[in-house]
Parts: C-alpha cells; sequence; structure tokens
C-alpha cells in the first residue's frame, strides 16, 4: 500500500507521518518475504528499519551522505533509493549487492564491507565537503560491534578535532554479529540502562528542534554535561573524546529519531547519536536466535527453518570438530576468533572449552597480535578467521608472529571464492600476502580430511603456519590418498606423464575433472596436490619436469605472489624448458554471484580450464 | 660509579636508594655520550630512565616481563641487563639492536619496533601466565603517542574483562615522534592539569603500600570514583572500560614510581598507571627539540649539532618541496600523515597549508580509509607514509582505496632497506602486496628528477598510485633521461644488446655499477629503467628478448610476488625462451646495520650481482 508509492528517493516524504508505523511494517514484510527466497542478511535489516526511515525522512538525499559501517544493513536504504526490483536478484550473480555500491545508485556514497571504516570514510567525506565550502550533511552509520574494531576508535579520536558538523549514528543493538565483548561493551550497557534515557522520553529534543534557539540550548546542554558529569548524563565516554552525545534515542521511533537526526545537523562539531534497537525487530524467529539469522540462506517464513537445510558437512564443521578433538590432547591449546564463533566454527569449541576461548570482539589486528603475546607465553594458539578479514591483520602477522617465529596457528576460512557477499568478502589474496613473509608456512587442503591431518599437523608444528579452505561443502573425495604430511611435500595423486596439474587446495577437485576431459581427448594427465603453497615441493616439479611437457598450475587466488609464480620462479631458476600454464583468478576485484557461475565467468571451472590446457598443448 | 656495580640484571637493587638520582644521572650521562658517536633514538629513552629504573627495582626479572611499547625507548633496560658493552655498536650491523630482541635477551620477552602492539602481546602473556598457573607480573609500557593507535583501543578493551593482575604503564609525555593529536591527547592533558594529580603528590600511595590491607583500600578508591564520577578524579575514560586507574604519578620520581607499581600489583584486574614524563629529559638540546631528538645521527655533545650534516637532498627532501609545488597548482590536493610529518618531509607542507594538512596520530588505517573520504569527496589525498608502516593499512588499500578506484596518492617513503632499525622497519614487501591490489598503480623513481615526475604524474592520475622510494641521498645522477612519463612504460637507458637489466626504483642506480662491471669483462649491457613495478612494460620485455639472451631484474623487495616474478610471468606466458635472472632480497628479515654492508651480506652489491650474472651468462 505504502510501499507502493516508494519509486525512488524522497518518495517515503510523501507518507503521512501518521502512517509511519504501517509502512515500517510493509518494509519489513518486503524484507522477510524477499530475503526467505534469495538469502541475505536478516536481522540487521530488521533492526535498522526506522532508523534509515527517519535518515531518509531528515535528510536530503543524495545531497546528504549516509556512510554505512559493514553496510549488510542497508536494504531499506536500497528499498527507499529505487532499488525495490532489485530484491529480486539479491546477491546473485549481476544482481544487486547486498552491500552499498557507488556504482549501484548515486544515493550509495561509499562502498563498505568489512567493518569499522564509517567513520573513518564519512570524516574525509566531512573534510572534503569543508574544502568545497559546502554544508551537506554526512552521517555515518555504526553499529555496536563495529565499535569494537581499533579502526573506528581512531577515525573518533580524529573527528573530535572537527569544528563543523558531523554525524555519527551508533545503531546500538547490543550485539555485533555475535555477542559482544570488553569494556566498550559493557559501558554501553549502563548507558541503556541509565536514568539519562528519561531525557530522550520527555521529549527533550523534540522541543529543541522547534526552536530557534535549538543550537544555543544544546550548546547549553553539553557545558552543563562537562561541568557536572554525573553518572546520570550518559555518554561521557565520547564526551570525553570531544564528541557531543546524543541520547540514548529509541531507534524504532521514527519521529524521535528524526527529531534528534534535526538536533544533531545543528551542532558544529562531531555528534554521536546512540540509537537503540533491535536485531531482527518484528520477525521472532529473528529476535530470538540472532545469529542464525544474522545471514541466512532460504527459509520457510512461518517457521524460520532452511529451505535446503545442508547435508554434507562444510570445511567449517570439519575445522569445528577436528579443532576440539585437538584441544583434549593439547592442553595448551587455546583458540581466538574476531566475533566470529559461529562463522568460523569455533562455537562448539567455545562450549566445550570456554577457558582457552577468546572472541576479542572485531579486532583482528589484535586477535593476531594477542595470539602472538600467547605463543611467545608457551601456548598454542589457533586464530580462526575469514581469509579477507585476515587482511586487517598483514602488519601484525608480519610484526609480531613470523618476526619471532612464534608458533600460531592460522585458520583461515572463507579462502579463494566466497560467491554472494562479492567483492569484500572474496578471500583472493592470502597466498599473495601470506607467502611474502618469511618464516610462514602455507598450507590448503585437497579434501575433508586432509584438513583434519594438516590442522594436527600445525598444532604439532613449531612455527607460523597458515591453513587456507574454501566456503562451503568440504569435497569428500580422494579419501584413499592420506600421504603422511611432510613440510614442503606434495603427494602424487596420479601420474601418467605428458601434461601434470599441481593443484593447491580446492582446485584438487576441478584437476579431477579437468583430468577426465582432457582424457577424453586423449591426454596422458598426472595430478599433483600440491599442500604447500609456501615453501612449495620443487622436488616435485622437478620431477615431473622429467616426464611431463606441460606443467598447469591451479589455485583460487590473484596471480600475483600466489602458487603459480612461485612455480614459474623455480622452474627459471633450475633452468627447466618445460612450458608452464599458471591457472589463477585474474587481477580484479571479483563480483558477488553462486561460486559455479563465477569460476565460468573467470575461466575457473573445469571445461575452461581443459581447454586452455589443449591450446597450450598444442602450441 | 654507581653504573659500574650494574653488570647484570638485579644489580640495580643493590644500589642504595638514596643514590638513585645519581645514578639516573650517570644512566643519562652514558645514553648522551654513546648516541653522540653511534646516533640512536635519544629523547624518548632519556625521557624513560627513571621509569625504567623503577620496573627493574620493582620487579623481578626475568621471571616478571616488560612489553616495551615500540620498544625505542629501551635503553636503559638493556643498560640494566647486563648490555652496556652493546651500546658501541648500537644499531650497527651484528651489533645491538635499538630495539627489545628476545634473541638478544631472557629480560626481552617480546619484540617490538612498530607502535600500539604492546597491550596485545600483553594480555597474550598474561593470559599464558594464568593458564600455566604461574603468578609472575607482566606489564605494557606505551606511550601516549601509541595510544591513537586503534590496535592499543582494541586492546585495553579486551583487557577490561580480566580478572588477574595485568599492568599497563602509559608512558606520558605529552607528544608521540611529532605533536599528539587528537581527542584522546586533550583527554589526557586534561588530566595532567587536574587536580586530582594532588593526591599523588600527598603521597597516598607509598601509604598503601606498606599497609596490608592496601587491595582493599584500593578497591575502594575505586568504588568511590565509581560513584562519584567528578572532574577532580582523573582517569575516567579508562574506569569507564572497566580498568583501574592510578596516576597522574611523576615518571621522573622513581620512589614513587616503585610505590605506584607495588600498589598496581595488588588489584586483581587491569591497571592504568598514569606517569607524566619528560621526552629528552635532562639533556637541553632534546628537551627543547625533541623532534630533531626523537631519533638522530651522531652528534656533537655540546651544542647538539650533527657531526656530518648532510649535504645532497635526499628522497625525502625531493618529496617535502615537491609536494608543496604541486598543492600551489592543485587546490584540491591534501596531505596526511600518521604522526610522521618530519620522518616523511610533511613538516614543510604543514606550514604552507596548515589546512590542507592531517596528522592523524599513529593510525595508518585511519588515514588510508580517510584519504579514501576525501578522494570520495572530489580532494586529491596524498597518502605519506613509510613502507613497513603502511603494512598497517592493506585491508583498507584493497578495501576503501582501491575497490572503488579512488584517486588516492601513496607516497612511499623508507622502501627498500632501512638500515640501522632492522628488522621491524625495513621496506621490503611493498611490492608484494601492493602488486596484488586489483586497480593499484606502483612506481619507483631512479633519481630525484624522476619522483618529482612521478609525482606531478600521480597528482593527476585518475586512480590509486603508489611510488615507493628509498631512505638516504636522492640518486642525482642519469640527469639527462627523463622521458615522459606513461602508464606501465619503462625507460631505455641504454641499449648494446646481450644482457639487459631491468632495474626498478634504486636498483638502476646500482645497475650502472653493474654495467660498468660487466662491461669491464667484456660484455654488452643494456639498462631499462622499470619505473612500473605493477602494470609492468611487457613491450619492453618481448622487446628486450629479440636481442639479449640474458635478462636479469634489479629490486629491493623479496621475491615472492615482487617485479622479477611479474616479468618471469610475463616471460612465459609470451613463451620467451631467453634465460632470465631475478635479483631480489631473500625470504628472511633482514637486521639491523649500515645499507651498504647489508647490501653486501644478501648479495645486493654491484659486485655479487655481476659475478652472478657471468655466472648466468656462462650458464
Amino acid at each position: 500500500m505504502f510501499l507502493e508509492k516508494i519509486e525512488n528517493v524522497n518518495d517515503i516524504k510523501k507518507i503521512d507521518p501518521a502512517d509511519y508505523p504501517a509502512l515500517a511494517q510493509e518494509i519489513r514484510d518486503f524484507l522477510i518475504e524477499k530475503i526467505s527466497v534469495t538469502g541475505g542478511h536478516l536481522g540487521s535489516n530488521l533492526g535498522a528499519v526506522e532508523l534509515t526511515m527517519a535518515l531518509h525522512l531528515a535528510l536530503d538525499l543524495p545531497e546528504d551522505k549516509i556512510i554505512w559501517d559493514v553496510g549488510h544493513q542497508a536494504y531499506t536504504h536500497k528499498l527507499l533509493t529505487g532499488r525495490k526490483d532489485g530484491f529480486d536478484g539479491l546477491r546473485q550473480y549481476h544482481g544487486m549487492s547486498g552491500f552499498p555500491k557507488r556504482k549501484e545508485s548515486c544515493c550509495d556514497c561509499f562502498d563498505t564491507g568489512h567493518s569499522s571504516t564509517s567513520i573513518s570514510a564519512g570524516l574525509g567525506l566531512v573534510m572534503a565537503r569543508d574544502h568545497k565550502g559546502e554544508n551537506n550533511t554526512i552521517v555515518s552509520v555504526i553499529g555496536d560491534g563495529s565499535l569494537t574494531g581499533g579502526m573506528a576508535y581512531e577515525a573518533l579520536n580524529n573527528a573530535s578535532k572537527l569544528e563543523t558538523n558531523f554525524i555519527v549514528v551508533l545503531n546500538d543493538n547490543n550485539m555485533s554479529i555475535s555477542e559482544n565483548v570488553g569494556g566498550v561493551s559493557k559501558y554501553l550497557n549502563n548507558i541503556r540502562t541509565a536514568d539519562g534515557y528519561l531525557d530522550l522520553k520527555e521529549g527533550i529534543y523534540n522541543k529543541l528542534t522547534g526552536s530557534a534557539k535549538g543550537n544555543q540550548v544544546i550548546k547549553g546542554i553539553r557545558r552543563i554535561k562537562s561541568s557536572l558529569k554525573t553518572l546520570v548524563i550518559p555518554g561521557m565516554f565520547f564526551e570525553d573524546m570531544g564528541i557531543t552525545y546524543l541520547g540514548p534515542v529509541d531507534g524504532h521511533n521514527v519521529q524521535a529519531m528524526i527529531d534528534v537526526i534535526h538536533a544533531a545537523q545543528r551542532v558544529e562539531g562531531p555528534v554521536l547519536i546512540h540509537a537503540l534497537t533491535k536485531k531482527g525487530k518484528g520477525y521472532l524467529p529473528a529476535e530470538k536466535h540472532p545469529a542464525r539469522f544474522h545471514g541466512t540462506e532460504p527459509f520457510d517464513v512461518v517457521t524460520g527453518k532452511l529451505l535446503n537445510p545442508k547435508t554434507e558437512p562444510s570445511y567449517t564443521d570439519v575445522f569445528s570438530s577436528v579443532i576440539c578433538s585437538l584441544a583434549e590432547h593439547h592442553e595448551n591449546l587455546v583458540a581466538i576468533t574476531a566475533a566470529m564463533p559461529d562463522g568460523t566454527g569455533l562455537k562448539r569449541f567455545r562450549s566445550q572449552f570456554p577457558d582457552r576461548f577468546y572472541d576479542v570482539g572485531i579486532a583482528e589486528e589484535h586477535a593476531v597480535t594477542f595470539a602472538a603475546g600467547l605463543a611467545a607465553g608457551g601456548m598454542k594458539p589457533v586464530v580462526a578467521v575469514y581469509s579477507s578479514f585476515l587482511q586487517r591483520a598483514y602488519d601484525q602477522i608480519i610484526h609480531d608472529v613470523c618476526l619471532q617465529n612464534l608458533p600460531v596457528v592460522f585458520a583461515i576460512d572463507r579462502a579463494g571464492l566466497v560467491g554472494s557477499d562479492g567483492e569484500t568478502h572474496q578471500g583472493i589474496f592470502d597466498l599473495t600476502y601470506l607467502s611474502g613473509i618469511p618464516n610462514m608456512h602455507v598450507l590448503a587442503p585437497k579434501n575433508k580430511w586432509e584438513l583434519a591431518d594438516m590442522l594436527q599437523f600445525a598444532v604439532m608444528f613449531d612455527g607460523p603456519i597458515a591453513i587456507r579452505y574454501p566456503r562451503g561443502t568440504a569435497y569428500a573425495g580422494l579419501e584413499d590418498h592420506r600421504a603422511i604430511l611432510e613440510i614442503g611435500k606434495a603427494e602424487w595423486i596420479c601420474r601418467e606423464g605428458e601434461i601434470a596439474l599441481f593443484a593447491l587446495g580446492s582446485m584438487v577437485e576441478e584437476a579431477e575433472k579437468v583430468r577426465d576431459l582432457l582424457k577424453a581427448q586423449g591426454r596422458k594427465v598426472s595430478i599433483v596436490n600440491a599442500r604447500f603453497a609456501k615453501p612449495i615441493d620443487t622436488e616435485a616439479l622437478f620431477d615431473a619436469a622429467k616426464d611431463h611437457s606441460l606443467i598447469v598450475t591451479m589455485e583460487e587466488n590473484v596471480a600475483a605472489g600466489g602458487y603459480g609464480e612461485k612455480i614459474l620462479a623455480a622452474a627459471n631458476e633450475k633452468g627447466l624448458s618445460n612450458r608452464i600454464l599458471n591457472i589463477t583468478l585474474p587481477d580484479s576485484y571479483v563480483e558477488h554471484g553462486c561460486v559455479s557461475i563465477l569460476k565460468k565467468q573467470l575461466g575457473m571451472d573445469p571445461e575452461t580450464i581443459a581447454d586452455r590446457i589443449m591450446e597450450a598443448w598444442k602450441a
């Protein structure tokens, strides 16, 4: 009814304020219906419906700018900016992204995907605005979980110097993807229950925004806060940094949010609006099980159950159970996650070994150096993390772990193509950034048994070691190939001569298909399971060079600094004259979509690989 | 007199407390004398003399642990742990490091060099201690500058949960390497001048430590603080996070520091001791010019003047003046540093264009995403940063700059070998981590004119672009070679056939020397100035392949993912059969020492390179 009237940005302003609750309900119904079909982020979007409506009502987009931290909560924003039809193809190849994208709409002013970037980016846009002499409003919307990331604090520290307007909306649902951790969380909790909340309930900001003296009154309030600093005035943490604090305000009350945004616009300096919201609001299964409905596959709306529950274990599941078995035998094994106990599979470890489990919040940098400290103290830390998020801790791996050659195990999930989360989440750089680091060892398993073996190997190993494995079902083939793991040693799967496929990790499964295609064309094909991306097995390479005129490397990583280039370098140094073909991902960001479609598009499917190999064979 | 008695750790405990001031004076004299000869970090060490003495007196090393954030302030610690003789070879090849090193002493429990890591590492050691059931004291010493790094905040956030003892000493000299910035700095300043300081002056902690009820009294104080929260009680920022705050205390009063450390040891939870110190304390030139004496070359003790003032401009100097000229013509050019206006050469820009200059504190992550925001807003941000510190912002380059293809210029100083700062500061990974990122462009100038040309080119360029240049004197040779810059185009310096040297950046100068050596052996040698590490000039390569049977690449970077591997990959793809030799740094950390010695040791000196080339030529 009301949603039909919203075809483009600012159409929401035509809706009668009395109908805001009805519109909010329609938006929720729409999101639940669409996401139940396509899958996507549900809980965070249901929690941000009114908050987003208020921003669109109070601001003038696209002149005013909203930067969505992480960005997976921007569905309502997409809905209100002419992208209703996009929801049928949400997160699908060439369909609408699940995150803000500048190339998708002029109302998306900054791409996000990783956590804690929005205040930094917003501050940049504010400075650019001021340099250009413009006076639009710039708002960064950040969750309480994202506030556990140090970068957000660096940005707040810098924002505090500002003498022009900049609004940060803290969307506080008292959890990030999982439970929140640490002092800041405790602090925010105290505020939620403090008496100061009454100020808002009594509508103080309503009065302010109507008045011409509003700005002065706010300045007055701020002065009083600064001099009194009593318990009933919340937000001292931010005030201490020089940031005006407004709140807490009910993030599900559209009018209250509009009022506080207008009040914030009058402050000449940085303002933080503390909005309280509920993750999953309005959909009971999501309210009850926020972690389950953070990001979901297609589900039945009535029961909340997955339509196609997976039957085969994923690599995450394998990690989850193996790490618990290992912990039983290694008392010094501890596990660390940066706010992803569910995603990384550490949830089970947490319940079995609560004293040896650390969730450090969205703080990958701290996670890695903390692990280094634990290792220096004689423990065996396992850092379970997604490939694209570990990018955050690159310097800590170099400077704190590998420089001291400390025995930290990195269990790197979501390595390679991840699918529907798209560009920001593809794990396509880890071979590059890890293989360049001295003392590091980089492994990738061909199947589920090998992941188990590699984890056991890693826990016994006395040095930095990383195992990368992809999202999705763990390969269950090649069960009989379980040669003992040795540092830097590959495993021959089969040996026939002519063409040797040196495949890393997930590409071993693909290599089997490629081999079938090539054999159908009369070729002899060998498969080598690389196992190690660093150090590579040069002996296996030199051995293969004897009876294979074509050597093919296969990896799910960009070419630069990857496995293939290492093989090339070794072959060059040895003076091999064999033809070498590197199958890698291209030097470009990879958009969202089903992994099998992406592979086809990128020439990483068995058919295209086989064609390229035959071309090289004939050349 | 007193210093003579200190041969090993804990010998300081034999000194009569009445003689602490005399010992402190001797330590200062010793440090000034030694550093005036070898060069090194002076100001931070003079500021930490009494603080270090107090830690050694209050603790039992090596059972108790001290983690020095950044680590350049640990000279007194080295002096007190049996390394007096090491100061004659300070920061020299095979001599004593200027930073803590586990391999140097059992009293160095964690290597540092970069900022803001100590609380994370300390927390790791604390957790390991607790798991092992030990009860030693663990202290992280962090400067106020390092507190501007988000990682320190991530660590404090996690430390707040702790229920066992962990001491953080905030060594607050009201500046980092340069002036401090932001809300936290302002906040600490307020504390410095607050009435609460009187508590300490009145010796409240002295009384506490003597008493058996000390612990309870401290808990009582903490309770009062929590309920009153008035202005006169400092440290709310930390108390709000759940961290007991003790201070401020005079960091130059040994007894007061000992007392407060003992008091802190009684707290069952995280404690922050706020110590006020003066950078350069006791040496007037360093007190007056803290930035100049942060790290210094050899100087005259009486005048404070450099013994060998440099006469030739460094690359930093060239950047410093060129970026100012460019700013005059490009009104949207803004410059960003992470607490290094002096080191990066942006000091001059700051004075000429104060409104277009941003010092964001030691916050590289924020710096890069802030730059992305500025670029998205239409500005042309130049991020001036050291190669090894930019590692901190790897994800931000991938996720915030390059994904959106934003025109941010990275001016990367200290790329390649940096010399006496050693392992943590060598800029030997940037070609690897930058070249793997889609949309990024990576350049390196052969001489000072080319740096100027590249900066101009970069400022005009509409996309992410990085220029890496080394520490030290800018090469002034090859003045006549100034071919117009084009994306991905190399420059032929001379062409003779037989052997082609494809040299990147600083290696062009070396290539000239190598060429002379090879010509003396009768070889024909061409030199190609690579200019671009990404994208590489494949045409120049294919062209060279026609009349050069040996192609040599030369770069100051590790091999993996560097320039040489890119050349190899292009040659392989084209099917070139020329012999290719990659001259790169080895896959290992490079210790401190004079760059020329390091190059010789690493086989990167002209003689060794020429030998290796002749070997390949004959093979």
